[in-house]
């Protein structure tokens, strides 16, 4: 079974994706979300590249039926029901609806998968239950980090470690490339402390300015939502085979 | 001092390194090969991106004044009078000649920095000259490190945080973003054990299998070269300031 890392989502070509199992993870907050809005009965959540897409593609839809959410720049979108807090994606707002979501990183590197084979959506919050996912599977798998502008984001990093680890212990023969190495090195060394050692890092120190750090607090509960999201035919839903 | 890394040259634009001080690594081998040329009596090493534009851009020459040197996929080039193994850059080969030289990932990780203010060539050779020489110059600095294939390696990773190390122990105000403070924990980590953590990475073991184990090595002798190289107007020389 071999494993590929990609820092960020605008390190890795649409074409690099093709036919492949890709697990995507954006840690803060994207997949986070994604995950805790399904766990809470939201029908489906579909990613859209950008505002205007969101609000297009929402004129197809009865008003009631969906929501649009999302984030620019850690920040509300004027105009949408919800910003990119999975605090905020509860049973009594999201059950049963449509979410439209777009984001800086995370909804983009969803949509750079759409010819792969099988796309996965994955965070601490549902770390186990995407690795015991992938053992049943098999196959050679590509993590795609979102990233942060572009640019390596820790978090997610010690996210991909954690699934990694756990693979590691029900699958015999893995082989990881030198960024998995790191995921696994990093997320052994730093799995008790995790938020202490993400406070050095930019993107945490940006979400707490922002006052969000119960959002962190959230994203770095691992095995606290054992879903597996999968993306198909550009939604993602509950994987049915996985449950 | 604000330090950003880049994990391989394709995923940096040449406008992301314009007028920035930069440090270019290729560890295994094209930066290590570069420091013990000039470190040799070498004149100059002029990178160039392509086979052809090297034996074009050779007949400019005196073909007694130039050497060929490179490689594609750790192989020689047909024709070229070097591979890229810093052994073969004795004294004797290359003193007063000027060497045009191409490599898969580090000459064109060097080339990318033309619009730079001012461009290093490191490796774990001259790593605590680099750091010293940044230490003084207390600008921002962007590490591109020329990956493998595109991809994050692990020999640049470890090279960087040695570098980081050091800088960290002269300069009081060093901030890192997430990529470079992994480089420092990792490279803290495996400090008195980088051959043997380096021995699962496919890099190590392309060139183990291709029988270059010395030169693996040469290449991680940590300030066992203490010279600055910088690559300026097209041409890599010993920096007279450093010297």
């Amino acid at each position: 079974m071999k494993i590929d890392i990609y820092a960020a989502q605008n390190s890795v070509q649409e074409k690099e994706l093709k036919d492949r199992t890709v697990v995507v993870v954006d840690v803060f907050r994207a997949t986070t979300t994604i995950i805790t809005a399904l766990h809470n009965g939201c029908r489906e959540v579909i990613p859209v590249a950008g505002i205007e897409e969101a609000i297009a593609f929402s004129r197809n839809y009865d008003k009631n039926a969906f929501l649009l959410g999302g984030e620019r720049n850690t920040h509300k979108i004027d105009g949408f029901d919800l910003s990119n807090s999975p605090s905020e994606y509860t049973r009594q707002m999201v059950e049963g609806r449509t979410i439209l979501m777009t984001t800086t990183n995370g909804t983009k590197a969803v949509r750079k998968t759409h010819e792969a084979k099988e796309v996965l959506i994955a965070g601490f919050v549902n770390g186990d239950a995407i690795a015991a996912y992938l053992a049943k599977l098999r196959d050679d798998v590509t993590f795609v980090c979102a990233g942060t502008d572009g640019k390596f984001s820790l978090e997610d990093i010690l996210a991909v470690g954690a699934m990694l680890s756990k693979l590691e212990n029900m699958e015999s023969e893995i082989t990881l490339d030198d960024l998995g190495l790191v995921c696994v090195h990093m997320y052994k060394m730093y799995r008790n402390n995790l938020k202490e050692f993400l406070k050095e890092t930019n993107h945490y120190r940006r979400l707490v300015s922002e006052k969000l750090e119960n959002d962190i607090d959230v994203c770095l509960e691992l095995n606290s939502i054992p879903v597996v999201p999968t993306y198909k035919d550009g939604v993602i839903r509950l994987n049915a085979k996985a449950h």
